[in-house]
């Protein structure tokens, strides 16, 4: 499916979604030890949100995921994992929905399906940040990385969704081995520390650290990175075990 | 909401309920050595089948939840944790669900609201054995518990969500203490061993188990078991912190 999904006959319609249902999706990426996540800026109106979609009738949910983060991103086979389901009464209001569709000249009646209850399904992703390709939906005028340690007011409950999925990535940082998503092919150890101090949220042990990564053999370790700097080359290391679950 | 809401005029009917979406629920119990789970039978089928509901427009997710898991057990206030979404586009097929409801004498057309596609969010739920008092839905003509080590054939995908279930509650096992909800009010060492054993299916080292269980400082030592046995009497413990999540 390409953007003409979001096209106004899809909006007005509904036919061939499933009713109620949402996918969320939160895009982790890492850049000068930051992390990031990608929003979409919607026209006309200064709030921010989790890049969405909705689930067609002929795709599972996790292909409705990969499919909307594909949108977004221009990546596919990137790791995605489903890590809560959000389902408040109230969670969306749809004053705010209205706006932000009025903002784009569509007007709908009080009872349209858009602005009914809806429950969503939370995924995080984690993607190389040097390969993705941010891309608008025809909603939004902007799609772009954002710091998470600095968010924009988000709308709906997308503070919240982003915030468990923050604890679902810690959590699985280690059973999973996910982190090796965020990085490029190769890495220092160094780069590799500063990752986890990021998404943990606290200093880590040099020593500790790289003695428990070493002692997983899941690391090749590779040349020297040449930087060109009169210090002690450090060597950069590869990722030897699929990142997917 | 009493059973009333599972008469005809609701199935027939469907308003006031979140179209396409349920809940269900995997109910674990432990018993004289065994992890169990409550299932439903239906009616004129030799079919079992998670305890499953409904959303109302008026509940949060989580409310319908506690809600269904009321009507089944008579209990409230009970461990309750969402663990995960069952989205495959073809996770139920109508037929079952015809031949379900022909069993109880309701005949639908084949494009009604119950025929269609679902989408079930997954809870696990931990309740005390000796206090549940299982009841059918107005479906089914018996809701009982099961070893879960010898379940009898389940309709849909719900071998797969008691298995996710299963998963994770020992994931969550020592992460949230949350075994003893599972267990009576007082209990000996051994039985919390046991019950540890027979959830991660494994058995466990005594002394470190002991001593793990512990030095964590959640248990209150009580007076000794009198068992009327001439062997030693084993001491009997409390949980002194809240099991809720």
């Amino acid at each position: 499916m390409n953007s003409e999904a979001w096209d106004k006959n899809l909006i007005v319609d509904g036919r061939g979604l499933m009713p109620g249902l949402s996918i969320d999706p939160v895009i982790f990426g890492f850049h000068e030890g930051q992390l990031k996540i990608l929003l979409l800026r919607f026209r006309g109106m200064d709030a921010f949100a989790l890049p969405g979609g909705f689930v067609h009738l002929t795709e599972d949910v996790d292909e409705a995921a990969a499919r909307v983060l594909f949108e977004r991103t221009g990546l596919r086979e990137i790791y995605l994992d489903q890590f809560y389901t959000f389902g408040k009464r109230d969670r969306r209001d749809a004053g705010t929905q209205q706006t932000l569709l009025l903002g784009n000249g569509v007007e709908l009646p009080g009872e349209h399906w858009l602005l009914q209850r809806f429950v969503s399904i939370g995924y995080y992703a984690l993607i190389d940040f040097t390969k993705a390709n941010p891309t608008p939906d025809p909603l939004s005028d902007s799609c772009g990385w954002h710091d998470l340690a600095n968010l924009p007011p988000l709308i709906f409950d997308h503070a919240h969704i982003v915030q468990k999925a923050l604890e679902a990535l810690q959590k699985n940082l280690d059973d999973k081995l996910i982190g090796f998503a965020l990085l490029p092919e190769t890495f220092t150890m160094a780069e590799l520390q500063q990752l986890y101090e990021t998404i943990l949220g606290k200093p880590l042990q040099r020593t500790n650290f790289q003695r428990k990564l070493l002692s997983l053999g899941i690391l090749e370790r590779l040349e020297k990175k040449m930087s060109g700097g009169a210090h002690k080359a450090p060597y950069l290391y590869r990722f030897i075990s699929p990142t997917t679950p």
